[in-house]
């Protein structure tokens, strides 16, 4: 994926640090409120940010950006389509056309000096040549994840010439981004970590107007990755452990308690509630082995032996995800859906039977303290280890590893989905991780239905279990952990 | 997919016939042994049939040819790769050596003058360029369905100029083309229906060359198609009806009867049982309206909810499929696959606890004739309706839509897998249509069990009834009856 060398970096503003990974070190900056004062001289050149899109990124960085920039000068305008249904929230947001921080999206693209596609993917495969028409000589494209990349090159279109192109992509949803942002008022460093990519660098200034567009997120940890690998991991990480594998995870689980007897609520405690719940808080405060080593020896029989059926399956299932998604063929079928599915609705998949149980589950939270499930840790366990291990046989750097595959999914996704449900998020998200949800949960379904969850039967494979206890990315995760302050990451 | 005059044809040998079908007519051929004394006049030209390859198509179609050619001086020869398993089973079966009638393929491809590639598809993708260039000048090319038309568009090749290029595809498997071509000894024109498509014809004569292989074969009734409609509507079938859809379905059935409270055995009754005996066995002697009909009005109320509730979401993953095959996205990914799995076993999906409950099933079926299972039977024909009103959508002829929907399924697939079960047909079948029923199954799975079977609590549309119940499919499917007699569709 990557040369080593593509993983560092250095700058004139701030002051980078070195990580050490499993098998060598990778430059990071470590960010936090004490660093804004920097940001106007790492902005340099840059008198206006326009923010394309109210979107939930696009709403959570215009004003992260606005609240780390207010006094610097650097103006913050929030760009819309004309009669964009986002524009009375922009407003009661405080960006207004009367103060001159809303407008209309080409305008605002064409006087602004670094210029944020935050707009739905839908929207960007449609429209980025008008905008690239727009924009002022020496302008900045700034995109939050590698799609329009994906999009480019499976059209065979690119990037307009001369402009900069640089990314942060921030390690969770909007919402989390903006959420966190705000707890770092108290807690410096609190927030999502983000990847930086350099695509495009005609001026030379690309390395620190990416950190300075980072920093000004709140990330406490900025690593560096290309437009390609953050594209392959993001695009790959919604459709296996973030999204897809976590959906057909639920569901198979579901059924699989309810048919060992237990009624609606038990199976969903020890299904989704679970993963969203006491397994993803374990990972989140002790790491991945922690949840192993907290069991008793007969949880840890029982984690061995669904996490010895389920690596396999599940890691084959990656592999096939990441073949599609590097060859073109998943965005060209996103394609597809969107021609097929312009003009009528996407099905829900919130109907199952499991989601009713729900409400009900939720509503007990506060009676009792639910233990990790065995089995299904063991399971999860195994599916967010076979993303990782297909990510570091594909190179991607280990800070885009551990980002991609638990980061991103123990402190924001998986507390979202612990606020609402599975499907919810499934039914809510980006179209493009929508519709690669849809297209591969069912595939893990299936998968864990009819390959792995027989073969828990049998014994464990200690070859496996061994790899796993000790496997590099418990070192990696634990550098992860000391380079952010430890944050509650429960939503209301 | 074909215009209008795409489906007629007129034959110099043959007395070709006109059947009336939804929207206009089309002409076919109705075979059958008292036609066999006209195969050397149609064959003109041909004096050597080279068959590569013995798989279930070249292992049928290679005995009934020689079968149908015997004592007309055409000689039938089998070529198969150095050291070929098949070898042996291929001199058992008469074809040998020392008669002349075995040999390596690229001599026997270099010496027929009609030259079946009946090789697997991941081999015709590998060595079709090897095989056109051993060619004799005019020998014809023939295929038995359109994935080589499907990999050369996609790869950008292309077939070998100035050969004649026809295709024989019976809508059966390969099994079935000889166990009905036996059949056929005592009920005259017993056979699996074929579609034969021209391609190239540089001599003129790829017509009566095309009809002459498919009397030849045994099919009781041919008709004219193109190879790309025939590509379509063979890889879209196989990953819908034919096998992706009825796995999703059973599984999902299953897990329904399950947790409604029925025991393994009984579940597995009205789940795969039910389809694969008294629903296929109904709809092959009286047609789709008689499985609703000869329901009781409590019977009919179930059927006409799963029928409402099933519909739409199975015509939104046909519309699906449609669009990955006609793109080419579809065969990209088996491409990819097998690069993937090069090497190394496909897992089986035969291990999931449905089919444990089988091998009871079967050996109690003379204890008592089972019933049709309303509910299971309204979500199988809406199945089957949902992929036929998307081929024809797509204007494919209605005699390629109701064999590649209805015939093939109820005639041949179906009670193959009520012989052995449906995992084992998933795991069995040619890689192209093993890789596809595992890439869609489970998402019939999840439309079935997430979106389809939770609205089926509702109340039936009257409309999609309606729709149904006056659907002009019937009338073809009437008119196909009367092509070819009845014959016991039942495996030993």
């Amino acid at each position: 994926m990557t040369s080593p060398n593509e993983n560092h970096f250095t700058s004139d503003v701030f002051a980078v640090e070195t990580m050490n990974v499993p098998g060598g070190a990778e430059t990071i900056l470590r960010g936090g409120r004490h660093l804004f004062p920097l940001l106007p001289r790492a902005f340099a050149g840059v008198q206006q940010i326009g923010v394309l899109g109210w979107g939930p990124q696009g709403r959570a960085q215009a004003r992260n950006l606005r609240d780390s920039l207010a006094g610097s000068g650097i103006r913050v305008v929030v760009g819309l389509r004309p009669g964009s249904a986002s524009a009375a929230d922009a407003r009661a947001h405080g960006f207004t056309e009367e103060n001159g921080t809303l407008g209309d999206w080409l305008t605002v693209a064409a006087e602004s000096d670094l210029v944020l596609l935050l707009i739905a993917d839908a929207a960007l495969a449609a429209h980025h040549e008008k905008i690239f028409g727009a924009l002022r000589p020496g302008a900045t494209i700034g995109l939050s994840h590698g799609f329009l990349l994906g999009h480019l090159t499976t059209t065979g279109g690119d990037f307009s010439a001369g402009h900069g192109v640089i990314a942060v992509c921030p390690k969770g949803m909007g919402d989390s981004v903006r959420r966190l942002y705000e707890q770092g008022a108290h807690i410096n460093g609190a927030g999502i970590n983000s990847s930086f990519a350099v695509h495009a660098d005609p001026d030379g200034n690309a390395v620190d107007r990416a950190l300075a567009w980072s920093v000004a997120l709140g990330s406490p940890w900025t690593f560096r990755t290309t437009l390609r690998g953050e594209y392959l991991s993001d695009i790959v990480g919604e459709r296996a452990i973030l999204l897809g594998a976590v959906h057909g995870l639920v569901e198979s689980l579901f059924q699989r308690w309810r048919l060992a007897g237990d009624g609606p609520e038990r199976a969903y405690e020890r299904a989704p509630e679970n993963i969203t719940g006491p397994i993803a808080a374990t990972i989140s405060r002790s790491g991945l082995a922690a949840v192993r080593e907290q069991l008793d020896p007969a949880g840890r029989d029982t984690f061995d032996r669904a996490y010895s059926a389920v690596y396999g399956p599940a890691r084959d299932l990656v592999a096939e995800i990441y073949d599609e998604v590097a060859d073109g063929t998943e965005l060209r079928s996103v394609i597809l859906a969107e021609r097929r599915l312009s003009g009528r609705p996407m099905a829900n998949i919130g109907g199952s039977p499991m989601w009713a149980a729900g409400a009900a589950v939720r509503a007990r939270r506060a009676e009792r303290k639910l233990p990790v499930d065995p089995f299904t840790a063991g399971a999860f366990v195994a599916s967010m280890m076979a993303q990782i291990d297909e990510f570091a046989s594909r190179d991607h750097p280990w800070s885009e590893i551990v980002n991609e595959s638990v980061i991103e999914a123990v402190d924001s996704l998986l507390p979202y989905m612990h606020a609402r449900d599975v499907a919810y998020m499934v039914d809510n998200c980006s179209r493009t991780a929508r519709l690669g949800a849809r297209r591969w949960g069912p595939r893990f379904q299936a998968a864990y239905e009819q390959i792995a969850f027989p073969a828990a039967e049998g014994p464990a494979d200690p070859g496996l279990i061994a790899s796993f206890t000790e496997h590099p990315v418990h070192t990696a995760l634990a550098a992860a952990a000391r380079l952010r302050p430890s944050v509650d990451i429960s939503l209301a």
